[in-house]
């Protein structure tokens, strides 16, 4: 009897993560989706189960090293194999540099880079031993190039890129597929709706991006057989300058 | 009545040319591919007919504006719509800086760079008045760093990137889609198989590109909704060093 | 009478650091130098007496919020304009992923980024009342691409040339130089003359960095007009590859 | 006796050339300048001897292989040692991609690659037999990124990128320096002044290039000891955004 594949997405909370967790579920991975409420991932295990999938949540913070050892050894104890995972976690904030306080500083890079880092170390527990698996880290604009007001998003950013760069060349000859997606855009979100009006008065023109769509090319990611693997890979609109 | 849809390949001499060519006349598109030779294409036409799809070959020298023009004018007068166009032509050399000739340097540009541009203008001229199609170029590891021994092959393939984004930048708001790829490492190629037969051995362990699976990925470039384009895509085996 | 300029050299505890710190006494500046240990500076203040110039020594954890805003406070208040700042701390280590611990991959962003941004802040809020002065921060080749390895280290150096990028683009408008080094190759240190010998081998062909040679090269950075200024800096020695 | 050296400047038609044909020749270099009218050159000339120093001028068209061979011969045999090679012949044109015609996209290339590849050519032969000398490669804005409406330009200084790159990679090792500047900005020049008025405004707060600032930093990169070398110097006025 084959064990269930499974698909963990971490930091599930937005309508990427969800769109990620719902498109590998459709394929019938066993979706693990994370956030720091549990409670908060009900809706999107609902819909789940509603499409027809299996789903899994978990409260779990992710910038602590024994919760995220925990929640990958009982994933593989309990679950299944873990095949994907995708780190989804941002931490977009805007100050000065004098106005950067050492604490958002920190913060930042806890979110988006510490956890991002347990996130593939644990990951990379649970695939060498089949030598098989995919590992896709969510990038932004922010992971190619520093900007005034950026400069604890952008050193996050960069970090996790310098990590996904480092894991893809150690892990990619034993078989494990490491790719780092650089989203440069905004996506269709409530915060994109509430926030930037303007902004979201493009997706009338597909002017934003569509979660679905990106859960698309994840999904496309994970599908590459190894002779033939992406390790960056930029998703835009077609209005977005750059 | 809707006009036929059309994929031309511009170099469709090698595995990579043919591979995509069919990978899209199996989808419905009529392939039009071309190469300086218009006889040794007619295997090609052979098999993507074998395979139920439609196709049609041109002799064409790429680095030749009257020709192109005609060639882009004759397809969409006599065929259908020009919705995806991917330049394929390499021109791998190697040679020391002081042993290259004005020849080479020369030679290797106008097949590299100079038949991309006008393949690329024409394409345009073509998908503009729709707003609508894809433009694929197709680099290498030469697209990003130049190298000892490389200084004509890096330099022209440099320029065929400059144009794949300059072409991205003015051409994606008016609706169309150019995408270069970066195809880095060792092709399953006739070539590959003669001359380098250690890489070639790699095969067995799918650590050489095959030319069906890189024909998918273009294949999947041309699908994303433009809200979610990619605009460069690097594709590489799992046991590449890089 | 005009108050005295000062060069901070945050790291001052290697080889390098110490000639920037000298480099600058020699011109006049006042240099201020900092590492954990005050006592271990005491040789290199006593040099810079010896050359003619002016030093002081701080003992300073730099990764400490409230210890580096009292050093540039103090030096402001004590000392005198701070014209200089460079950042010089490094952390290199080696280890894969799944031997990368939590507290090593937090360790080397807290020395080599988290320390970076508090230097780059404080030099910031001395500098900007003034419109005048230079930041550089010293990167590596792990700067530019993540390795094999090098999962925690090339994270905490893209972190901080995110920072540089940022802050050049946010203080550059006012009047503030923020320069990145990429210092690519062994620098002439006891650490590569007793860890690497065959690498120290390289010495008597200058195949390895003079720390003089660089510290020029952080005077020459400095006294760029501000109609022509470098915001990257990449270093190597002829004989490397790169 | 030791023969003379010489500083070649090809493409001394502009303020940034002419400068640097002064700097070099102040510090004892016999300035060999070139453009296609050796009549335009008289008056920079004249300068030079103003200045105290030695220059001679030539009429020459760097696109054309033999002259260029004849030039470099001409110069080791009557004149000196060639220790320096600037390349410094620009071709910014500016055309949507459907407008570019043939002749332009080659003829950009011609004056802005295939002339900087005979330079560097013939530079290298002249110098590796002495294993030292420099040549420096003038870069743009361009040379980084395409963009809309300089697929012709952005083309062309990517190849001479990319030629830079891999002249640096071969030639490093045999001791000869090659660097590549990219200037990043709007120079003091008659053409500026002329056709940007409002961008030559800028002049009074130092926020366009001095052809004298830029020279100095040429002047710097040829200084640079053979174990601290820097490749790529980019140089941009403080009120540039990038």
């Amino acid at each position: 009897m084959t064990r269930p594949r499974v698909a963990v997405v971490i930091g599930a909370g937005d309508a990427t993560g969800g769109a990620i967790a719902r498109r590998f579920a459709r394929e019938g991975y066993v979706a693990c989706v994370t956030r720091r409420s549990r409670e908060a991932l009900l809706p999107l295990l609902a819909q789940i189960e509603a499409e027809g999938g299996q789903a899994h949540a978990f409260g779990c913070d992710a910038r602590q090293e024994q919760a995220m050892q925990a929640l990958f050894e009982q994933i593989e104890a309990q679950i299944g194999d873990i095949e994907v995972v995708v780190f989804n976690i941002g931490a977009n904030v805007r100050f000065s540099i004098t106005d950067t306080t050492e604490r958002v500083y920190r913060k930042v890079w806890e979110m988006a880079a510490l956890a991002g880092f347990l996130t593939g170390r644990e990951a990379a527990k649970a695939m060498l031993p089949r030598a098989r698996g995919s590992i896709i880290f969510t990038g932004a604009t922010a992971s190619l190039r520093g900007a005034s007001g950026f400069a604890a998003f952008a050193s996050a950013k960069f970090a996790l890129r310098a990590l996904a760069q480092s894991m893809a060349r150690e892990l990619g000859p034993q078989g494990i597929h490491v790719a780092h997606t650089i989203i440069d855009g905004a996506i269709d979100t409530d915060f994109i709706r509430d926030n930037f009006p303007e902004r979201y008065a493009l997706k009338d023109r597909q002017g934003i991006l569509d979660p679905e769509h990106i859960a698309e090319q994840y999904w496309q990611l994970h599908c590459q057989p190894r002779d033939c693997w992406t390790h960056e890979l930029d998703l835009r609109p077609w209005l977005e300058t750059f």
